[in-house]
């Protein structure tokens, strides 16, 4: 039986797209028997073309830098996105999609953007739109949970999801260095970019928790909806505070059904953990997620979250997927929003906060204090005072789970109190 | 749009039989909603009906003891099997197939046994064949090789894939317990069966490793393939042995492609790993797996891996799948044997040894032990002596990466040694 062809466009050329060209070559025969079809590159659209384009069994011929033309090509069965942002890559995969192409992308920007828009068109099509990728990097994810988990009911998802601040978070915790001096370090090994805004301020593990959130409770979840707090203001004062209590600071994505599962829930900041979650154990620049489900208890995934080969390995699965969809004539299943769930604001989120506060050492503080938390309904679970403090008193208090308004409405009712000096940090308490 | 209706057969209502019919009926209006069509239970066959099979929501008519007369049904569209066991779940499985139902099964007996055959006879009959549940209960394990993968060159896939042994070794080492004390409390608590041997002598273990490698490396491997050494030879000491250097004795399943990748090699036996290992920390009876593929890197799943209900969300998203593949009109990936490496024996497999030995407490004993290391081409990474055993000494040596024929082979020699008098533990150390 001579094999059909099916002929790939490569959007992007960059540390992901060259190593997906390069592997597409490597693998060529792996990769043929396991789709059943061989899969040829067609065109590589770049944004200049050039000698340093050579990958070895690559015809330079097939360098373009009209990626519009690429995509609308007729000899072009599938496309590979891997430009990043919104566009120029909305509009390319969207005619691709319009001209009956599949697509797999990395782009996790767009899909937390406009996911819904972009699987109602794949839907109306008929074509594919795969994006493992783009969330947590190699780590098989977005599979398990449309498909592993089709049968089970998913109640949370909680995971750091960003490499760069996890690295950096670690360097703090690890060697007690200060915020900018950690990026500063994290930059220079090229684990965080000149322009960290997206990373630090949790925009991309924001992205990741709409597509996340979206996935799992079977309703559009955008940007938008996310709850979003980043790093730039954890202290080396907020990581050893955590340290003293036997936690430790990450960046926690959460996507989770509220109690009765109307809601959703999608958050995305800074958190204490215990030391011994297994969360709290995640080092680097690497990734790890939890996904607790009614009947498969609490699964863990973990794995390299970013970097070009680890990228590539999930992009070339998706890869291989809708090219043996292709080959069977057949889409694999497409968005999910049947639930159609409204997303909760942050407001009704229940969590714990951990609050220190720089008070007057004198009698009566705390019970003005404590006097607050319970006017808010917020109960207390621990108080420790430290007098070690140069003219004044710590105050660190930890309470027990409430509505984050009730929380965040107590702080601003302390900020305000003539014995508090200053409310020098206030962090949630996940993860128990 | 009127919804259509797939008619399912259920082959046992054990534990995870009842939990799945369970589920079935009351999520029920989520499972069409994922698959684009109602399942029904058209059927359930036990060995004996009775009252007691009261399952809410399930017609007590549907209950029979005729399995083969249901399977054979025109309304049944597909079957799920949750007998257990080789036979008759075999001749079931074959017979639906042959009627061009599609079967979800989480039998590894059975797939280890005769996996190549049963995938063959599901392409034959265009069906599907699922069975994410036999492998690591609930974990994503098998479709995120399969599928997820797909794009990669897996090399290797270790784990803990057994909770009961796990839940042995675990409280051996922090009670310091013996292995028949802990069994018996193991089975006290219903972690190990009244007949502990698939467990405890690593049958079921090797089961999933057969499974396993031959999904990783595409190649047709079966339980006969795989060494297989259980759990009932380790003693406290051996425990207290690897505590001492800072390892923990755990039953390992491993997978791995010889260098060059021509051949699989495919092991289950207990192995010292890092206490920093990821594996040695897991716990009781949870299950664990790391996946290590050329660019994904190390990959770890975490879940529970075994339980009713962990099992029955394994079971419920392979009938999501195939349910909305038949709607389709399509099978998913099928088995994917085209490497078909060779399986590598035992004694190619290159791993370290970790040996204690009671030996004469006299001068030259090192030299003549060094010795058969040495004439057996093992280099030895540490000794250790420790002279305080009662009339005598003990040698414990730990060598550097040899092949296993070799290393067994130092053993035999060893153990003929006039100075040494007993060998007491052999363990082979991993995970580094």
């Amino acid at each position: 039986m001579r094999m059909s062809t099916l002929r790939v466009a490569l959007l992007g050329c960059g540390v992901v797209g060259s190593e997906i060209a390069r592997q597409m070559v490597e693998h060529s025969d792996d990769l043929a028997a396991r789709v059943g079809a061989r899969l040829e590159l067609a065109g590589i659209a770049v944004r200049r073309t050039g000698r340093d384009r050579a990958i070895p069994g690559v015809d330079p011929e097939i360098f373009t830098t009209d990626a519009a033309a690429l995509v609308a090509r007729d000899d072009v069965d599938l496309v590979v996105e891997v430009i990043g942002g919104i566009e120029p890559a909305r509009g390319l995969i969207m005619a691709a999609m319009e001209r009956g192409k599949s697509v797999v992308t990395a782009n996790k920007a767009l899909l937390a953007d406009d996911g819904f828009a972009l699987h109602t068109a794949a839907d109306k099509h008929g074509v594919d739109l795969y994006y493992e990728a783009a969330v947590a990097g190699a780590i098989p994810l977005l599979r398990p949970l449309r498909e592993s988990l089709a049968g089970d009911h998913v109640t949370r998802v909680l995971g750091i999801v960003n490499g760069t601040t996890n690295y950096i978070l670690d360097q703090m915790d690890t060697h007690g260095s200060g915020f900018a001096e950690a990026l500063e370090e994290a930059q220079a090994l090229g684990y965080a970019e000149a322009d960290p805004t997206a990373d630090i301020e949790g925009y991309d593990a924001a992205a990741k928790a709409a597509i996340l959130a979206g996935i799992a409770f079977h309703s559009p979840v955008s940007l938008a909806d996310v709850h979003r707090e980043g790093i730039s203001e954890v202290t080396a004062a907020d990581v050893a505070g955590a340290k003293a209590m036997g936690a430790v600071v990450k960046l926690l994505a959460i996507c989770e059904l509220a109690p009765g599962g109307e809601a959703v829930g999608v958050r995305v900041h800074p958190a204490m953990i215990p030391r011994e979650h297994p969360l709290a154990g995640v080092r680097g620049a690497y990734n790890a997620v939890f996904v607790e489900a009614a009947s498969a208890g609490q699964l863990m995934f973990y794995g390299p979250g970013a970097g070009g080969t680890p990228t590539s390995s999930a992009v070339l699965g998706d890869l291989v997927t809708v090219a043996r969809n292709r080959v069977a004539g057949v889409t694999g299943p497409g968005g999910s929003w049947y639930a159609d769930r409204r997303v909760r604001p942050m407001g009704e989120t229940v969590t714990r906060y951990h609050i220190s506060l720089d008070v007057d050492d004198r009698p009566g503080v705390l019970a003005a204090v404590a006097t607050v938390f319970a006017g808010h309904g917020v109960s207390i679970e621990t108080v420790r005072q430290r007098t070690e403090v140069p003219d004044g008193a710590e105050l660190v208090v930890v309470t027990h789970q409430a509505p984050d308004e009730a929380l965040s409405a107590t702080v601003d009712e302390l900020a305000k109190l003539d014995t508090v000096r200053e409310v020098m940090s206030v962090k949630r308490v996940e993860g128990e």
